[in-house]
C-alpha cells in the first residue's frame, strides 16, 4: 500500500494570496462600484523590453527553421547567457566564475525550493521572521522544519531570527547555529538590505561554523546605495560557504517569461564533496533545461538596448516605491523599504494587527495590500505595499491612503 | 555544519550520454574523414509546426504590449490549454477530467522525478528493466533505491520487471508488491506497447494492492494500432491508482520549448487524504508555472492546423522507424519496437554486448545508438535506435548497417 509524504499534512491551510483573493472577490461583490487598486502581490506590470521581444521573434524564428531549430538545451543552460551573466553580473563587481558555476533555470522559486534536495534532511535551517514562505514550505514538506504550532505559528524545528524595527530589519546571529541559512537581501517582503560589511560578517559566521548560506538576490537591480552589496561573492570567503539565487523576473519582467540562475561554487566542499556537482546532478536528472527562446531573451537583457531599457522599468518602479514612502512618512506612517528594493513595510497605525489594517484600507481606501503576519509572526503589526502597480494607480492608491 | 544528501553519493558515476559522446568525440577526432549519422538521443530534429510558430509570435506580441502583458501565470496552468487538453486529448477518448486534475509543467522529465515529493520516502519502488534512468536516479536521490550494487548493477531496494524478448517486453507482476509502480508505454527504451486489456489488469493489480502507477504516455502520438490505449483513464478504475504524464516533446517537437502535463485524479486517495491535493501544494510551492508564451504555443498544438501539421512531424518519424526496423529484419536482425513507437530496439547479433555492438557500428559504419544496457541489466545485448534523425540520413545510416 502506498504512503504519502506526511511532511505535507503539517502544512497549515489557508494560504496568504488565496486568503487575500477571496476577501478582494468579497468585497468587490458587496461593492461593485468601488474600483480597487492592488498593491499586494509582487507581480510586475510593464510589458516586456522591445529588445527582449525582438529577441524571442528572432528566437522564434529559428525554432521554425530546419537548420536553426533547436532540440533539448545544454542541462546547465546555453554557454551564451552563462557568458553573459557571469560577464555582466559579475565580473563587473570583481567577481571571478567558472562557466560551470551557473546553472540556468525556470525561476528562482523553483531553485530555492528545490536547493533543499541535495542537503541531508538532518540539516538545521534557519529563516528570517517576517520571511519569503517558500524557503519555510520546501524545508516543511522535506521534513526539515518539524511540526507547525498553531500557538506561535513557527515550525518547532526551524531557527528563526526575527527581523524587526529595533535591529533595522536585518537579521542577527541566532544563538543555535543553523547548518543551512537562508538570506534575501534586498529582502521580501521587508524591503530592507545589509551593508557589505555585515554581509561579510554573515559569510565568516558561516565559514567559521561550516554553514551554507542560500542567498536570494532577486531584487538586486533594485539597489540604490553604493556600499549594499549586489552579490554575496563581493564578499571574502563566500565562495566556500554560499550559493546565490538570481531571477529576471524582477528586473526584467520575466514573472511570465520565466528564466533565473543559480550561483554553486566549486570552492563549496563538505567533506570534500562538491556541492556544485551535487546540483549539477540534480540539474541534469531532474530538470531539462530552459526553453532556448527564454534563454535568447534572457541574453538581450544584456544587450546594450536590453540593459537601458530594462534599467527604465526598474526606474519606473523606483519612483512608485519613493512615491509611496515619501506619501506614507508623510501621512504619518513608520515605513522602511523602498530605497534599495521594490518593496515599503510600514506599520500598522494605531496598533491594529496586519489583517485589521488589509480590512481597513480595503473598506476604506479600496486598496489591496499584503498584511506582515503572512510572512511570520514578526511581521505582524506590519503591511507590504509593492511598487509594480502603475505610476497613476500608485499615485492615486496614495491619495486615498493619506485621505483616512 | 552543513550536511549533503549522501544519496547521491551512491549514484554511479558516468552517464550514458556523456560516455557516448566522449566515445564519439574520440572517434571524430581519429577519424575527420568520416561523417558520423547519429541514431542515439530520442531528441527531435523537424523544426516547430509552422501554426504554432504563429502562436508563439503571437505571444510575444502580447508581452510587449501595455495592456496584454502577462505577469505570473496560474499555478496549474492557463485555463484555454488546460481545457484544450481535456477536450482533444481525454474527451475523445471517453475519459472525462476536471480542470484542477491538469497540472501544466516545463517538461514530464521534471514531473516524473518530482512526482516522488509527494510520496513517503518508505514506498517500495517498481521500475520496469530496461528503464528511463529518471525513474530510478529520482528515487535513489530521494533515498528509496537503497543501495547501488555494482556487480549485478541494480539498486538493492527497488523491485525490477524484467522486460525481455520472452515476455514480449512487458512487465509481468512482481512476487514483491511495489507501492509505486512506474509504466512507461508506448515504451522508452524498448518501443514496445501494451493492450488494453493487459493495461487493465495493471489497474486491477494497482487498485487492489493499493498501488499507485506513474504512467508515462510521453510516446502516446506514436501509437498506430487500435487496441493500444493512449490514456491509462481508457482503463476502468484508473482514476483511484494511476497518475498520468504527458509531454508536447515528442508529438509536437518542444524538447527544446518545454511544455508538459501530469493528470492527478481526485480520486486517488491515500487513507481518505486527496493525492491531487498534494501535487496542488508540490505545484504551488515548488514551482511557478509554465512561461505563458510557451502555454500559448501549446495550445496551438491542439488547432486544427496544428493538428495537422504534428500529425505529419509524427508521420515522418514513423516512415524513419519503418524504415529502420523492416531495414534491420532485412538485414537479418531481430527486432522490435518502431510500430507504436519512434525506437527500435534490436538485438545485439553474435552475442556481442551492447557496448561491443556500439563500438563496432560506430567504427564500421559509422552510426551512433544507445547501448540497451546502458538502461539496466536486461537491455544487455540490445540496443536502441531512434526514428528522430532526417530520412536522408536515417536511409544512408540503413544502408551503412546492412553493408556490415
Amino acid at each position: 500500500m502506498f504512503k504519502i509524504n506526511d511532511n505535507y499534512l503539517k502544512l497549515p491551510g489557508s494560504y496568504l494570496f488565496s486568503t487575500i483573493a477571496k476577501k478582494v472577490a468579497a468585497f468587490e461583490k458587496a461593492n461593485p462600484d468601488k474600483k480597487i487598486i492592488r498593491l499586494g502581490i509582487g507581480d510586475v506590470t510593464l510589458p516586456l523590453a522591445p529588445a527582449v521581444i525582438t529577441a524571442l521573434h528572432t528566437a522564434v524564428d529559428e525554432m521554425g527553421g530546419k537548420n536553426s531549430f533547436k532540440g533539448y538545451a545544454p542541462d546547465q543552460g546555453y554557454e551564451f547567457l552563462r557568458r553573459a551573466i557571469i560577464d555582466n553580473d559579475f565580473k563587473t563587481r570583481g567577481v571571478e566564475l567558472d562557466l560551470d558555476e551557473v546553472f540556468v533555470s525556470d525561476g528562482s522559486k523553483s531553485d530555492a525550493a528545490n536547493i533543499g534536495d541535495i542537503f541531508s534532511v538532518d540539516n538545521k535551517i534557519g529563516v528570517c521572521d517576517p520571511v519569503y514562505p517558500v524557503y519555510v514550505d520546501s524545508n516543511a514538506m522535506s521534513g526539515r522544519a518539524g511540526s507547525y504550532v498553531a500557538e506561535t505559528e513557527r515550525w518547532d524545528n526551524l531557527i528563526y531570527m526575527p527581523c524587526k524595527e529595533e535591529n533595522g530589519f536585518a537579521p542577527e546571529f541566532p544563538q543555535e547555529v543553523p547548518d543551512i541559512i537562508y538570506l534575501c537581501f534586498p529582502n521580501n517582503p521587508t524591503g530592507s538590505t545589509i551593508k557589505k560589511d555585515q554581509l561579510q560578517e554573515w559569510v565568516d559566521f558561516a565559514n567559521k561554523n561550516k554553514s551554507v548560506i542560500i542567498y536570494d538576490a532577486a531584487y538586486e537591480a533594485y539597489i540604490s546605495e553604493a556600499d549594499v552589496p549586489h552579490s554575496i561573492y563581493e564578499c571574502e570567503g563566500a565562495k566556500t560557504c554560499a550559493i546565490e539565487m538570481r531571477s529576471f523576473s524582477k528586473n526584467a519582467g520575466f514573472t511570465g517569461t520565466r528564466l533565473a540562475y543559480t550561483i554553486v561554487p566549486k570552492d563549496l566542499l563538505c567533506g570534500g564533496v562538491s556541492v556544485n556537482g551535487l546540483w549539477a546532478r540534480r540539474h541534469g536528472t531532474k530538470f531539462n533545461g530552459a526553453p532556448y527562446i527564454i534563454q535568447k531573451a534572457g541574453e538581450a537583457v544584456y544587450s546594450e538596448e536590453g540593459k537601458k531599457q530594462t534599467a527604465e522599468q526598474v526606474a519606473y518602479y523606483m519612483k512608485n516605491a519613493k512615491l509611496i514612502r515619501e506619501g506614507l512618512a508623510e501621512a504619518g506612517y513608520s515605513v522602511s523599504g523602498g530605497i534599495n528594493a521594490p518593496y515599503i513595510w510600514l506599520k500598522t497605525p494605531n496598533n491594529m494587527t496586519s489583517w485589521e489594517f488589509f480590512d481597513h484600507l480595503l473598506e476604506k481606501a479600496n486598496v489591496v495590500g499584503t498584511p506582515g503576519s503572512g510572512f511570520g509572526p514578526n511581521g505582524e503589526g506590519y503591511f507590504r505595499l509593492t511598487a509594480f502597480g502603475s505610476y497613476e494607480n500608485t499615485v492615486a492608491a496614495l491619495d486615498r491612503i493619506k485621505k483616512l
